[in-house]
Formats: structure tokens, sequence, C-alpha cells
């Protein structure tokens, strides 16, 4: 037997531990075509609360409630019917998540090398998170050498990437963050210019005289992680010219009654403002580009990052809905299994 | 003596003729390097609202309440010390809106041929607004043949030129405009597919629930001239890699209030789609190709348009005021003077 995570009601609101059952599942036996994995590390991300709405169209399916969770994990390949792949293989793939033992068919599947990186960092700056705050800096935003680059959810996994990348293009970064020790870590570890403690504010009135002290020739570039008030900020500071890297709105992913957007969407218009809201599987076929621009600065301590560590597939629920309160610093990754089985 | 129209205070709400006054005003007289020119037909165009917002930053400075309003128009040149120009050329800038006789020194000046089309229509189809539905279509859109294009406002003087781009590449166009007898002409002089008479609808949803029988496929590509529940309808009806064109928010300009923005904006994220706002003046290096691709269309009757016609300069506020109650068809034009002196 092995243990697996299922989703049991959709959440309306705020997601919590009675959303989620741990239950006891068969390991599977691999046939022709498949190979039986062990997952070591799982991520948990913000995008998953998007796929617990069974009613609203989007780029993936919703969660069944029928079956274990899925997301991103590294795992073990423990026995192989799949070319190409055979045991002892580490790999990344969407499956692995809040489940111990899988079936993979080797689709979508990246095989890593645990003496590059921590296997966990396959989940986080070298993963989906780190791709998707390269593929926002370097194909949407584009920040050149002076400009100013504002970032919210900046402590994240998404956003502390996001912060280094912009500084090794140049590029003044203002960062926002939910606590002074998050703030902290972003202008002594990151290096941004400014770290805004966004609770220090009470309102987007607050916020954007804030950020207009902090980006005095005004955002060039916007990287969108939180929604809100930091969107009605960022609308108010944009430069001429300015873009906007749509990547989440995580302030807005639980609201059970509608919340009306920025009243301030015109300066777009004349400011003449590019808005391109994204997801990471858009840009896949440019993940060699990525590992090649990141891998490095990584290696060189040019790029830093943190990690909150949830040992045990029980504590899966907790650390997504972690990410929601603010609690985690950085990545959050639960430990499955060991490295090595 | 001749006339120019000022604007005597700033609007706070609804323009309308107290805001306005017609003046006498000396002829001037050219100097070295200048010429006079004398107004035949001026534009009014929604954008002028945004002028009148001294305390709003924007890409063109706000209009002075000590000197004539200026503005798009057609004039003819009476007397030329600038060379490349003389008497009884005829040329479109944006300066002579608003009143008979003024100064240029040929900056930002297009000369243009009277007997290529109709004077009036350098304003519209061959001007700025044409220029701009061009820029939206083609640089921003890009509607692909069999692809749903949805234009609010579809009946101005923007929003017609965009209809017709999108038919001439091929694209479904579903058209939005406030009256039977505008989507009428749509239909059967435009040639869109669908016209959406929107006072039908109460509110974002039933127009959500109209847009999406229109464009069962969802709408590929957006050209949002008017705000408010028709972004909110299209953000729920675009398509997963939908594109947007922000030329204009017609509906909340005259706003006292703070109006929030659509609840939905999340939709961009998932749907992954690229919303940009622009000025028309961003692509002025592209006015050669814009001819190139909308003349002949014009002269081969494959775009249509129509006129509001206001009858001497006195009537440029009404004109002006009619922009924003939905008054006029097509494009609305003052004539201020003769053809030909």
């Amino acid at each position: 037997m092995s243990k697996a995570v299922f989703l049991t009601n959709y959440p309306a609101g705020m997601p919590g531990p009675e959303h989620f059952e741990t239950r006891d599942v068969d390991v599977p036996k691999p046939d022709e075509g498949e190979m039986l994995c062990r997952t070591v590390w799982m991520s948990v991300d913000p995008y998953m609360r998007g796929r617990m709405r069974p009613d609203v169209k989007s780029y993936i399916p919703p969660f069944s409630l029928d079956a274990p969770l899925e997301g991103g994990a590294v795992s073990e390949v423990v026995e192989s019917n799949v070319p190409g792949f055979e045991a002892g293989d580490y790999i990344v793939d969407f499956l692995g998540g809040w489940k111990e033992f899988y079936i993979s068919k080797g689709e979508r599947t990246q095989k890593v090398d645990p003496n590059l990186a921590p296997l966990s960092s396959y989940l986080g700056v070298l993963g989906m998170p780190g791709m998707t705050a390269w593929a926002g800096v370097t194909q949407i935003l584009k920040p050149q050498e002076g400009e100013t680059l504002f970032v919210s959810g900046a402590a994240g996994a998404v956003g502390s990437v996001v912060c280094q990348l912009g500084k090794a293009k140049g590029a003044r970064v203002v960062a926002s963050a939910g606590s002074k020790e998050k703030c902290d870590w972003l202008v002594e570890e990151a290096g941004v210019d400014v770290a805004l403690n966004y609770k220090d504010y009470k309102n987007a009135n607050e916020l954007t005289k804030a950020l207009a002290e902090a980006a005095p020739k005004g955002v060039n570039c916007y990287f969108e992680n939180v929604g809100g008030m930091h969107l009605e900020a960022a609308l108010n500071c944009i430069a001429l010219g300015g873009r906007m890297a749509l990547c989440g709105m995580i302030a807005v992913y639980n609201n059970t009654e509608v919340e009306p957007g920025p009243p301030n969407l015109v300066n777009l218009i004349g400011r003449g403002v590019m808005a391109r809201g994204f997801i990471v599987s858009e840009y896949m076929d440019k993940t060699m580009e990525f590992a090649a621009e990141v891998a490095p600065l990584l290696a060189q301590g040019k790029i830093k990052y943190q990690e909150s560590v949830y040992e045990g597939i029980e504590k899966a629920p907790d650390a997504f809905v972690g990410l929601f309160k603010g609690e985690n610093k950085g990545k959050a990754v639960v430990r499955v299994g060991p490295d090595r089985s």
C-alpha cells in the first residue's frame, strides 16, 4: 500500500485541511510502455487553486474528486518499460505530486541530474517557478538597463527569481512582500533596490504613494503575482510604454464574492501599455534557453533562493494552504520520500 | 477678425456647451518659417476629453483655458514662408481644429490631394481614426482567417473601419453599437456577421450571453473602444491566446466618481491573453503602409463610411458633446470654411 492525497470537496473560499484526505491506495504495476515512479519531492503552487474551480474555463481541466490530486514532482524511476528511462533515473513531471507512487508513460517528463543541483531545486528555481520568472522577464517584460521593474509577491518562488533576473539585466528593482523578514531577505540576499512591506499600506492610494517614491521615473516593467491593490498601484505608476507580465493574482483566487477590478485600467491606453497574461506552458519550447541562462547564475551565486520544507505527504495540504496565508518563504516543497529508495 | 473656440472651464462630468465659448481673434500674420492656414474641416475625437483633465498624466498635455483648443483639421494654405508649402496646398495637421485661421511651421503636417478623396475623409477613414483602426488590427490584433473579432463602438469612426478591415482579413466579425439603425448599417453596409445593439442588454452578464452566442468559438481578437460592461463581456468570452487592442474606453471618460474595473481580469492569465493599450501616434512611422492598404480598399468600395456633418465652427462643441451621447453616425466632422477660399 502507499499514500495519496485526494480532494474531497471543492473549496468555496480559502482552502483548508477539511478539503483534503490522505488515503491508502495500491502501488500500481507498470504495463508495457509504462514505468513505476516513486515521488521524492512534490510542489504546491498557487495555480492549483484554479484547478479547484470546476466551473471556470481555463488552460487545464479542474481536479477530479474521485482521484488523487496531481502536480509537479521530482521522482525516482523504480521499474521501467519505457525506452530511454531506467530504474534509478530521476525525473521531473506534472503527475507525481500528491502521491507516493504512480505510473508514467514518460510523456512531458524531463530527466534531471541529482549531482548538478539539489533535487528540490528542480521544483523551484530550476523548475516551473524559475521558468515562469524567466519567461515573464525575458519573453514579455524585457527590462532594459536602467529601467525600473516592480515585482509583487517578490519573496515567493517566482517573484524572488524575477527580482534577481531583473538585477542581472541592470534594472532598478522595487519589490513588494508581506513581512519585514521577507523584505530584509529581498534587500540583503536578493539585492533589490527597495522592498516595500505591503502590510504597511492600507489601500491602493497609500501603496501608490510608496511606489511612486521608490520608482521616481515610473514603473517600466511590472511583474504581477498578486492583483488587487498591487495592480491598481502599478497602473498608477506605470511609465509610458510600460509592460506588464500578468502571472498570478493570488489576492483574488479565494474570493467567494465578485471583487471589482482596478478603476484605472484606462491608464493602459494613455500610456501605451502592453499587459500580457501568461502561463508557463506557452514557453515550454524554450526550456533549454531558460536552463542555459539560469543554471550558471545559480552556480555563481547570483540567484539565491529560499525553501519552506514540509515533511511527509500528509503535510501537503498544509503546504498548499500556506501559499494563501503568506506563510511560506520562497518555494514551498513537500518531502514525500527519501532521495534514494 | 476670425473665430476660434476656447475651453472656458474643465468639465467635471459630461461636457456641454457651457464649457466652451466661440471668441473673435485676430487673423495672425506668418513670420519667416511660418505659414497662414485656413481651416476647411475640423475633427472632434473622444481622446480630446482626456485633454480636459488637467490632473491626469497622459501622452499629450491638457488643453489650456487661455488659448483656442486644437485638434485635427484639413486646411488650405493661404500664405506660406515655409519651404515646400505654397498657397492653395491642402494639408492635414493637429493644430487647425477649433479655429478658422492659424499659423503653422509645417511640423507634423501632411499634404493631401483633394482629387483623390473628399477632403473630410482625411479626418476619418483616411485620417487618424482610420490609421488608429488599421494600427490596432494589423499591428496588435493580427486576426487570422476564420478567427472571431469583436468590436465595441463598432459604428464609430474607428470601429467601422476595424470591422471592415477584419472582414477583409477573413475574420468573423461581431460588432456592438448603440441603436438598431447603427446595427442595420453595420450588417448591411459594413458586412459584419452579427451586430449587437448593446442597449438591449442590461448588464455584463446579459451582454456576455449574447456575445457567447454570436462567437461560439470564443473571441480571438477584441477591439476596445468603450470599456465598462463591454470589457467585462469580452474578458468572459476571450479565447485562449486572445488579443485585445485597447483603443478607448468612452464609457468611463466622463465619470466623476471612480468606477471599478471588470472583476474578471484574471481571465487574462488563465487564457494567456495579450492586452495592449495604444495611441495612434506610436505608429506614425507606418503612415505609408496604412495609406497603401486602406486607400485601395476605399476606392474599391470595400470600406464604407458614414459622416455626421456639423455646419459652422460654432457647432464644434455640439459635435464634440455628441460623441459621448452616441448621437453621431460614423465620423463627426465640422465644416469650418468652404473648400476653396
